[in-house]
């Protein structure tokens, strides 16, 4: 089976939701025939409609380079499988990387486009967002913090659907890194639901 | 034993490694002898030094008021014990209640005293920080984003200590929660750690 075989478009209305929660994503750019991928443990939603994220690039960043010059970048939400190719685009450099070479090839990281704008998203990840750079130089500078607006939202359905993350015994390989630190990811597992307590 | 036995200062070199994994916290502010309590998803650091972190207030919070006039607030860490509690926080306003009650007492909430700003800090969670805004106008206009300096780290030693998240099968009931929507969180179970993949 295709590695598209499980993705379905999310409505925009849900896109926040893939983040909601807080995983680890890799954040990835092209301009120019030029493409990078990095991860990223600091992004957020900001607001659910119009669907629009923050996400912390770093100046050192050549993927950082790439969203200036082009405005936009994707975000691919990685999985338990994937915990030594987070690692590895979190700690290596495209900009060292001599073209017509990138980090998804010498990687051998398989990327697919981006159905709005053409990004470049990684295969194997549970939920895909294209974003639209909203520029804001001054919080680009002080706090390194990129805001934009999500044009475009797919996640893998064993996982994500109707809007909603289904984590279970059943699909532990597609749950969710979220940094520790030093490489270490912890895992989503259980699902618990809370409830309003009466006074 | 009580409640602050097992609390231990965090490095403010560490204290951003507390929210690096993206779980949803408590927002608590001080003003004039008027406290609150809520929840939020969407925070995130945005630099390890000095200490600093985003959080989103909606407009509509009474705590955003709070954080306005006092120029502080305060994150606790929510751990799976306290589901209940974090739904209950998140879905109900501290301006219902009239003074001299308020949401602690209403839910019978047990706080302490931040060591460095005096900040209502929830116990039973299993990290806090005191933070002190910094003011960005424009951000928390229109992205609902405020940004701030650490001043004050604490942890539950059971949890974390010698600065690093230590989430094992001996401490499930102190694992962080991460909001899915609805009241539903997941809950950091596994933890794996990723290696640089050589090309």
């Amino acid at each position: 089976m295709s590695a598209a075989a499980h993705r379905r478009a999310v409505e925009l209305a849900h896109a926040c939701r893939l983040i909601n929660h807080g995983p680890t994503v890799l954040v990835s750019a092209l301009h120019d025939g030029r493409r990078n991928v990095m991860a990223a443990a600091w992004s957020m939603p900001v607001e659910f409609t119009p669907p629009r994220v923050a996400v912390v690039i770093d100046k050192s960043t050549y993927t950082r380079e790439l969203v200036l010059a082009s405005g936009c970048f994707a975000l691919s939400i990685p999985c338990r499988a994937q915990a030594d190719l987070v690692t590895t685009v979190g700690r290596t450099s495209g900009r060292d990387i001599a073209a017509p070479d990138d980090k998804f090839a010498r990687h051998e990281i398989e990327a697919f486009d981006g159905p709005a704008l053409g990004l470049p998203l990684v295969v194997g990840c549970v939920a895909w967002m294209e974003c639209r750079l909203i520029p804001e130089r001054h919080t680009e500078a002080a706090y390194d913090t990129f805001f934009a607006e999500v044009v475009s939202a797919q996640a893998d359905v064993r996982v994500f659907a109707a809007g909603r993350w289904s984590f279970d015994a059943g699909n532990t390989p597609l749950h969710t890194l979220h940094h520790l630190g030093g490489g270490s990811y912890g895992v989503i597992g259980d699902v618990v639901q809370g409830s309003v307590l009466r006074p």
